[in-house]
């Protein structure tokens, strides 16, 4: 290769990342050799700020740089759980404003292709909690696939008949979608759950 | 927000390169979490290793670890000069094997609009060299736009009647592409400059 051997490593860095190909990642390393050092310094550091500070709440597993995480310590006391998949599953409630609950991330659903079995996430925790605190409603916000249906069911039978309300988000149409575009699958949930006007 | 400061920070280091807008610079970021902290602390070195070891060769301008650059030092001597804008233009000329001679990176092309005017290339440089060390050919590979071609323009107006013989690259039908999609520019150019079977 042409290039000297920094920057051929910089741009591999770049390309080893998710939905980033050679051509993307050579623009970005070759834009960085344009930028002060400084400001290649700020990156630099907030890489490892963000390794060495961000770790996951021991109760909910939120991304967070306290423990407990600001949602748990503020919202302690809370009988809501709101199941996600990930960390960044939060997001969209959050900003939405629309929900002063708790959350609990499992960290995957189950998987048994990938070989990831209940034990592979946060499973046991989320009931354990749930039994201690008293909560009245776990609410599954998981996507829409099979495997977020078997997690969903299978923590629905670990809770036996503990009296826990289990819902999960409803599923129709989306906003400002055309109706001609929608799938058939989404147009059957949405015919099934229809509400009165 | 709802995200920890230090990832708060990576998004934004993530958001500020270029073509990375705020959902992909969320994504990229939560991956890094996702990494062993010594495959972030790879990375991290790797942007301040670029920084601080990638300079620019004092003759051609072009990126490098050593000064003068690999292709100055052991092409040292040719008589062509091929003339591009930036630094990684050099690539597609290397990556063919179809040039042996030097380079010469003008860090930009005549853009009056934007304040750029010959003093902030690497024109007298060029000048300089060509006289110098008895250049006899000058490649220019600036691209097409109208202000490459006055760029181009004027450094053949100040080499005057050196006896320096000035070309630029081709311009044609790229290969592989259907006729029918060739704008009109591109396919006047390919027409006035038609060769014989």
């Amino acid at each position: 290769m042409v290039e000297p051997p920094s920057l051929e490593k910089l741009i591999s860095e770049f390309e080893s990342l998710p939905g980033i190909g050679h051509k993307t990642a050579r623009r970005l390393a070759y834009h960085i050799l344009s930028r002060p050092r400084e400001r290649v310094a700020a990156f630099s550091e907030s890489l490892l700020a963000a390794a060495d500070n961000v770790k996951t709440c021991s109760l909910c597993h939120v991304y967070t740089e306290s423990d407990p995480c600001p949602i748990c310590s503020s919202r302690a006391g809370t009988k809501v759980i709101c199941v996600v998949e990930k960390s960044s599953d939060i997001l969209p409630f959050e900003n939405a404003g629309i929900y002063r609950g708790l959350y609990h991330v499992l960290g995957g659903v189950l998987s048994p292709l990938d070989g990831v079995g209940p034990e592979a996430l946060y499973i046991p925790q989320l009931v354990d909690r749930i039994k201690k605190e008293g909560v009245t409603e776990i609410i599954f916000a998981l996507g829409s696939s099979p495997e977020a249906d078997s997690t969903a069911m299978l923590i629905d039978r670990l809770l036996g008949d503990a009296p826990v309300r289990r819902t999960r988000l409803a599923r129709g149409i989306p906003m400002g979608s055309e109706l001609e575009f929608i799938d058939e699958v989404t147009m059957l949930r949405a015919f099934e759950s229809r509400t009165a006007l």
